[in-house]
């Protein structure tokens, strides 16, 4: 089984900037940890960021020939993105999408989701945990 | 650390009612998978289930000086319940609100939650993931 | 074939009070004619009040062995208690939704209602007719 | 006493076309049920249908002369008519609005009506049963 | 000059019901005072009233070749019909939409008015001086 | 009987200022008309205008043990002034609105008005003919 | 293959009024495009047209056994008829939407319509070729 | 003359809990300070609190019969309960609504209530002062 | 310690208009009463009514200066002063705003307040009592 | 006469996923029948398909100088791209909107498109034809 | 070329009351800010400050014949005035409006302008720059 | 101190296309004026223009150890882009957000802005100045 991680926009300034919202971990700690959880339960995982709505969308396309499933933490594409949206229902391809801060106590533009409907499961607001746990809940779907 | 895990209304009912939308486990199920896992994780736990929101409140109160946090599916009571917000609110325990279907797929009136807000964080959709998701966030969360 | 008819919040008054907008007849009255009603179609029938959402869940549980239909009167409750939406939908007992008064006459909160779409059918404003229509349209369902 | 059931546009129909919404009975089959039904009451019935709105206001006006009371399945003019609105307030019968279908559980459009504020009741998914229901409890409303 | 006066509908009933709404005058007597201006104002005067929309849609565009403008009371089409107000944008003729009554004291739905954003001038509330100030203003306005 | 006309705030540039929208008539001129209309009608008539919304609150208050009834064009605090609104309800002075041009055809914040619900009337778009036409409606109702 | 061409409301005086909105082809000279381009596509076609939402309820009716499909241009009736939906819906005639003007640069209550989420397809604003192309995209469909 | 103080769900953890919102006064304190002002305005009291919105019904429903009127602090219940507000109205007893707190500062769905327009009045904000001042109101309202 | 008591437009009719919604106290009724009740507690008081928001807007400029706090019955202003709200904001005094009436059971536009929000309270629907209620709370708000 | 067709995000995709929804024809497909629709008709045609805005609308600015027109299958930036209309209005060019499926029997953000009030007109739900046909249609307008 | 500057409401009082909104700058001193910009400019410049909506009316009106142009700080009017608004379309004078604090970030209802629409440009959050930014721009726009 | 200025979508088209709402400056003209200015203020400038989304995010990132603040025009990203929105939140680098046209006065779609609220400040319909008075405004609000 291999699980492929996308990190959406302004993710790759996590843990150098608002360490009160975000925490001071960074995108590489959170892979590390993903890295140890996969091992863990034996599959494996692969990791992609882009701030560029196209590249991700791409990437999506490509994951339906590569991957199992995915884990997502789409940031601000959450809100704005119909093309992810897309994507994901074309290929098919179950998916978790996680957020590090608890997104329903902010900005009310930030309580929508143009993904939360057709995803598996949403995690929001357990910082490092949100990915570890939306990664578990996959595998864990994938497994049946 | 002492943990409390709270089912909201209906969920008595889990696993022998609606199982293509709940699946099949019992609470009796989950309830066995967390105790697992306090275990694992060095951490007591406990577990209250009640139709009545008056009792869901009054647990909340006592909670405060028994228990470091909570993990709590409101079910039905997310959508409706000031009551059981203030008593979190007035108690100041950390939790995390779980589900364990993905309320975002369904009804519009599931949308949105008084509790969300002033959680730790949520999660849905993945089943017992979603508890045991939650529990993790919420004691990592408390061991800071 | 048996049926339960439920009560909900303050109909326990009925006939004594604000006899302008629900008549003089009391709950005893109404379940007098309902008891008629029943000996004529050849059904059993039982009843239930409360003023507790929870009981009224409760009772929804445990009639889904008991009887083959509920005519409820959700009082209040329609227009607020998703728990008792989720109970319906959980013990998938058919039933019919009834109300004294003509509640699309009255304030706008009395205008939706949590239960109608998930019910077999609605009767409003025909007083005691409302109760006994009700009862009929459930037997006829359930004879198909 | 004498009652006129008004059938609204595409009723004429009935029973020939989507009967997984409106079931098998034809407009025909209805009538002769509420004749029955009329007769055991010992009032008269008379019959109406049509899919123009101007020739179901201009019923409604010589009905006023004409009959007690109207049972009426307004079909599509529910939702859109104010024209018979106007028509019922300006001859002041009292009259019963019915559905065959729960619209309740169907598009949002249908969730309004421009008639059931001002009717003395309302009955809908009971089939049949909706009429014979309404009919009883105008019945019974005029009877006093 | 030539005016062609239009009743909407249920304004075949004015002065025979309703009349603590609608006042004691018919519809003839309001057209005998219309008369009676016309004549002073030395403009000639026709009349139409239907129940049916079609039959006003047709009337108005019948009246561009015969009638230099038209003073209309569309009754509830007022707040239902595109259709006529698709009709006046065809034909082009200046008109008055004219209330008996003072609809901003009404029901909400009797606020919005599909014509008068496209009619020249639009007076209520004054009885037959509302049909009577509506041709004056019209006929000031086609003279210029 | 004596009549009082309100002209609210900007109107005393009228005639002089946005021909296109208000046409060329002055304040003058509309009150000269009204002269004439009043003795013609054997009426007294009397005038006020202010760019204050005090100062026509305070108007109103002293109109009621002189005045029989008010006709005003309350401008922008048509859409703006609960005091005024208040005024009116206060001295319980029978009141018709007017406006120049046709409110419904301008800006969306146009559409709503304070005052049309609690007036006898209203009268918009006719530009000289709407005070005209007020007043006679007005003179008219008091007549009764 | 025989095909029905409904014209709603208004199209009967096409091509003689607004011609800045609808251009000056009348309702015949679209009538004869079509057929010849029925020629073309060796299909059957007829024409009705009424400013009647009932005479036009009644010819979907009657279409069900006369026609394989549909082609509309229901004008006003678009944004109000819930009556023709439910002819369409009863009938279950296939059936394409047309406009010849762009409804969605029009003004707000042109935006919806109850027809375009049951049709098969909808074509706007393409002047003469909306009527050509939505045939040609029925018979497609047709011959699947 | 004996008045009823009830309140509402989460009051039992007052001056307990999130002082910087509702201040260091107990619930006992605040019965002690109205015991006093009862006496010094020569009337009788009691209280009641709960958790339960059933048992607030009930209690409503008792006071009927027993008390002259009723100072509710509503609390979490004044937003989301439709029962308590039936109640209420069941047994027609005047109240005051009071809340220690200025609601209207807080979360915008603390801003509607279910029973602020039944109620005699409403005291917000000034703390212990809110259950004073409404005492003294609702004596003085039943003092005539 | 000095009080301000501000009365908003209207108020200067009271007592001697609209006796059902006001009562029959007037203005000077309600400073004579306040005047006694600043006695008994040991404050001064002052008052101030004007019918001009510019007005009310610089007699709270001036009010920083010389009192501690202002009971203010913003009447009509309630929902319509911006400028009221800024002047408040600007001098930081602390007010209590009140209400004669229950504003809460009247229209909808009285269900807002550009003031509540930034007052220590609110007061409304217990007569004189809203007054002497209001300026109690904020004496003791101010002697802390 | 030279055309631009573009297609927008996921359409690279076509005819190998969500056939249920999109058939089964590739982009390469639609283009090949566009080739010969052009042909037959007389007129160049090009195109291009992007999964990034950027990148759409840096086609849109190149296509002023090189194009006649432009058919735009936007897919998921109609809902959500202002850029992509802002490159439209810039240069000017004439455009047809296109959806292969029936947009308006989808989910709600589909129902509105920031492209549809500045296109020459929209063509939705009829597949290849709908391709087809707003092609045909864009040439018949520059034909003029 | 002659300028006028109007300060709203509550700005007699800027430097002086809440800094940590407004800044320590005083009227006066932005007033001699843009003396010395109009010198430098080589244009006139006039002030003006009321609290009063009316003098604010009164005195757009006076400028038409004074000033080529106006800048504008309409504070708490910008959200409530239509009579300003309407002055400023009266007189057709050129005006840019200014704001010192961002009200973008400031409360929901500053978010609205009735001016913004028919200013010439809107400066707001620079502090004396929005005046002095305001003026320019102003100027450059005359002077075309 | 440093000064990025950045132009959003389609800006690279200015001057060029659509004079009547932007002018006829180009931006290589607007970049003129603000090297001339940022001379004479003694400050260093860059500049950067992007139609993608993506790059102007990374630009900001960047921006963060390279510039002193920001001067954008956003263009078509300011309705649409979260993504923005949380780049300058992450970076927290102060910057001016100015449009050449008053959005004000254009589609309501252009009312909201994802940026305003954390920018320094807003300048809207200055044409150029817009540039100027923004990048006058920020160099004043970095010298404090």
């Amino acid at each position: 089984m291999k699980i492929l991680v996308i990190h959406g926009p302004n993710l790759n300034l996590l843990g150098t900037r608002e360490p009160e919202v975000y925490g001071s971990l960074t995108m590489e700690d959170i892979n590390d940890s993903l890295k140890l959880l996969a091992k863990e339960l034996g599959v494996e995982v692969a990791f992609f960021q882009s701030n560029f709505e196209g590249a991700l969308v791409e990437t999506v396309h490509k994951a339906a020939s590569l991957y199992d499933g995915i884990v997502i933490n789409p940031a601000a594409f959450t809100h704005t993105s119909v093309a992810l949206r897309d994507a994901f229902s074309a290929v098919a391809l179950p998916f978790v999408e996680v957020h590090i801060s608890n997104v329903h106590s902010r900005e009310a533009f930030r309580h929508t989701s143009y993904l939360s409907d057709i995803a598996v499961g949403v995690v929001a607001g357990l910082g490092l945990e949100s990915y570890l746990g939306g990664f578990r809940g996959l595998v864990g779907k994938l497994r049946g």
